[in-house]
């Protein structure tokens, strides 16, 4: 597994973050789907760091070469590969973590799982770097169910305690979320960015909440148990670095309340059959109802904080203390929000590929 | 996709409500475990209804006949199948809910997606039966990492707001544990139980918090990315029917903290390295960081409520109200415990075979 | 791996020769497919052991009974489970065997890879018995595929050097194979019948060569590289026990000859795209082309001659002579016919599904 | 499915023949085996084209980059990534053959499979250029296999109907295999290049058969039903364009025999258990037994032949004459040696993995 996601389409991911480049590949996916790539580039751009005063200063071009797959401005029914080549690394910053692991980070797993073995220069392959090419995937995906009218959005629901409004459930206000800093509300945004600035200036780290939401998705999506939408959207956000928690509806405060809060009633709609509200987040049985859907997702703070920390020499097996130097984000939050989307993206479409199996449409 | 789990053992599992059995098979588990029937019957009298006042009083009599797979109280290298014959099924009790969608069910999107060919008889494949397999698939995974010296165990962390003490992260009370009512504190229980009696008389139902850990893991069991010990648990929890929230380590309450309050320092204790606090839930980067794995799963109030509910008939397609008759239960948290558990299980061993594959160990 | 199948549905066979009983889950099949369980009886009728004098005079009743996935004759979208319970078994008679490998069987190579954890009897999971839960699946998909004017049928082409006409490539007579014995000419038919007998009645058994073809296929079916009809096909014919060759189209032949004579000209025949010939066996870069799709599966004699043999007591690691006892087929390849047809069956609808994935067709 | 392949390992291929480039990703391999790229690139020189004169007079660059997955001359448990730039690519060639599809080859069916989308310039993904990739991932594989002692070596067994001598299936001469040409007897070899010259000066291709075996594979490697050494293989063989038949041990001619005369007899030599013959190549029930593994692959002439030939125009729906011009191997056997070598060192490298899982060596 690892680094592979998918039912039918098969996406497997690659690279380190001080490696020659990062990439991906996607098999199986439908021949004939048009690609435009300058929509996915202002895509990537929402990811790309440098680019405020609330994110790292490291400059990345995150601008994919296609290697495959393409043809014509059209998928080609061959395996669709991606790269994007690493430029700006400075891997003396990260000398000396190969022996001293970061607290919050793969450092000491890694060391542990391949004896020793693995590029350590800025995190290898355990790098947020690596959401890039799951933004290529994900970018595609975006356009893919865009035609079908299906939206994916997400914004920031909280960082630091600071909340924006909520999605409406019933009809997520998608439009409205700002472009510059992905929140609803300008003013929640500011008192985030103010939290940014404080965790930032304490040599600390923030982290927040992200909400998506999925409209347009025809009722019928996703699998019994292990194929359910939950099960799916879950596999593959939690493989986004950083996230602890993924919530689907009501999600968490489902433990606090009763059935008769839970359950969305049934309700004819001009013909059409919809729930009266939408505490089940779009999804009963794992499978879509025709509702929005909707899910949060966690972000822990950047653990690269630069106070200095209790740490260990590996080599040593003895305890020391950790500054960690370098460019970080003091809040990863916001340019996870794109990345989110492509999970959502990614998982959406691939059960969509199931539903055509299924029944031919 | 699907009913299908599993990198390294394949877990399938099949079975209607009210069909003629359900059951499971895994196959890709090496030879020469031992099964002891007794403790796995045991394990899954945990998760049988008919038990208390606080569950359903149908009588199930979850007791499998394996089929293929162990031979002399060992696993012979063969898959593994068994079967659950079902028995004591009304379906009379059901013959209206083909047209009637139950709000909080799947009877509506399995209506959805099969175009009317499935089977609605106690909501068929979506039955919260079908966690007797894979039950059966867990007890036996659970046995199997006991053998190695990892335990897997689960609470009830909170019903309807009334909540137990948590686990310690760092040394969680596995021990504690009630065998009849699965709590830390006695008193947190009573509490709980008064609550599933209020709902109940109010024909109402309750939802609940479980919280599992996993201690005596090593560390390095996981993959980078899709594969990372929280994908791979999350897939399979959100499997279980009801689930609508899945946390590691802080979880949700990572959006409302600091990095110098989510990082764990990590020390050197007795040679070994270790870290001061467990806020990460014992998985770092995908990866176990050899502290106590810590999840929480949040599981919605049942939702076959007894009070009138609105929903429609979709062969005439106009509203109606719904009355739910039959055996439910009003908090089906307490069986879903060692559902949990099991489901971690199968993930944690699924995870220790693609270590062996990776180590030779 | 092991014994699963399939790159949409999932295919898992279980069960050993002398268990409980052996049988098949089938995930990942569409939901509101017809199911005619007569149709299903007759085509495992054509496995079935003890039918006359060529094969053994075991009796076994190959009577699946289904346990989930069926509803009202339909298939209704949760996974299909069948079994078959194992009678008539006579375990005395390979008491032996564990310690005395046969040659020609799995024994000691299972011995080898389960560290003497398997189920000898019978050869447990090796045995050819398991080839009947592949033709309850075979014939599903048989069934569904003869619906889209899809028909798989094969015949004896050769038993120990008797040879039957060949299927013409460009139009196979498949209505002209025998019902009773499944060859085109009558008269090879006696021939091979008499080459049965003579090695049954000098304690040997014969082996053969069964051509199956495929009608009917739209072109399009199958993918580039390891998804290729090719592979797909010889990846599940190779599972059925004893299969030492699959060939497609010219097969070997293409060694012995030029490019001149195994390219198919293209042609236009009522408008119509087609090939002149159909030496490449309908299918070019891993796809079908629309002509009939013809492979040949060459089965080994069966293992189990009644003649002493020579093999080793893995007790004592010495010398020893083997005499098997017991009832086995001097010729096991008129039971494979229909396993073959089971096999292609399977191999096809699973890239028809792909296909509909791809095209929403 | 398509373009990937295995089971622990997934191995991806992706790239068209004149498109960026043409690459491979490999992930699942364990950390910490040793990449000497020295050795790898001698085995991809083997099937480059343009070494003698009996190959195409295209000059081919197979030099791979590794943008992932290697550090320090170890892999590093990251999923690896090679890519092979495209040059020397002559589009024009090739610009009638969207319209007119060369008889033998994909032009037509990725025509109908892709609606046109396909990249159709020198095949796209059909193109046999795709092996070289394979050979990046199959030459890591063969490198890690031979530190177990496990050596995978092929040569030409016939060519147009001249053979060479077959190997010994007891202790194939793997060393005596020709550098230059590989096979085993040189005057063979001469004969054979006869052959290849006379059909290219008659505009005409020459097919042949590659015989592969595998020494020092131990006991116990591969599953049984569609996890057997037989399916592992000839998926991945049948992967390879042009193969039309992949026979195991005796092969085919297992038709044509008795038992007595296809059984291998067990014997115990100095203290182990070998077979006294090797006629079935090495695998029994799907599981290696110790003896050299040993199976054929029957590659077919060239299809791209300079006579003229009969095709069709897809635009006119009428019939045409097709002349292929252009630079193409007269004869493709010998550089798809290597080839089948490193589709056989994946497959069992994948089954060795397996292998570990099961058993923790």
């Amino acid at each position: 597994m690892s680094s592979t996601y998918g039912e039918n389409l098969k996406l497997s991911i690659f690279g380190q973050s001080h490696g020659a480049g990062i990439g991906m590949t996607l098999d199986g996916i439908p021949a004939g789907l048009p690609v435009d790539l300058d929509t996915l580039q202002a895509f990537l751009n929402r990811r790309a760091p440098g680019q405020n005063e609330y994110s790292t200063t490291r400059k990345e071009e995150d601008r994919p070469e296609f290697l495959a797959g393409l043809h014509n401005g059209y998928t080609c029914g061959a395996p669709i590969a991606a790269l994007i080549r690493n430029n700006n690394t400075r891997s003396g910053d990260y000398s000396n973590l190969k022996d001293c692991p970061r607290p919050g980070h793969a450092d000491y797993t890694a060391q542990v799982k391949y004896g020793g073995f693995q590029d350590p220069a800025g995190g290898g392959h355990f790098s947020g770097r690596l959401t890039a090419p799951l933004c290529i995937a994900g970018g595609l995906c975006k356009q893919w169910l865009q035609q079908m009218g299906i939206e994916v959005s997400a914004h920031i629901l909280c960082i630091d305690g600071e909340c924006d409004d909520p999605f409406d459930p019933m009809t997520p206000q998608l439009e409205q979320v700002g472009s510059d800093f992905p929140v609803l509300s300008v003013e929640a945004g500011e008192r985030m960015k103010q939290k940014i600035s404080q965790a930032k200036s304490q040599l600390d780290s923030v982290g927040g909440i992200i909400e998506c939401a999925v409209t347009g998705l025809p009722a019928g999506l996703g699998d019994p148990m292990f194929g359910g939408m939950e099960s799916r959207i879950a596999q593959i956000v939690y493989g986004i670095p950083a996230v602890k928690s993924v919530d689907f509806g009501m999600g968490y405060a489902v433990g606090y309340a009763r059935g008769s809060q839970c359950n969305d009633a049934f309700v004819v709609e001009n013909g059409q059959i919809r729930t009266v509200t939408n505490r089940c987040g779009g999804i009963l049985g794992g499978i879509t109802n025709g509702m929005p859907l909707i899910f949060q997702a966690a972000i822990k703070p950047t653990p690269s904080i630069a106070m200095p920390q209790q740490s260990v020499s590996l080599s040593k097996t003895e305890n020391t203390t950790l500054e960690i130097h370098g460019r970080h984000d003091p809040c990863i939050v916001p340019r996870a929000v794109p990345v989110v989307e492509a999970a959502a993206a990614i998982a959406i479409f691939d059960a969509y590929l199931t539903r055509c199996r299924e029944t031919g449409r």
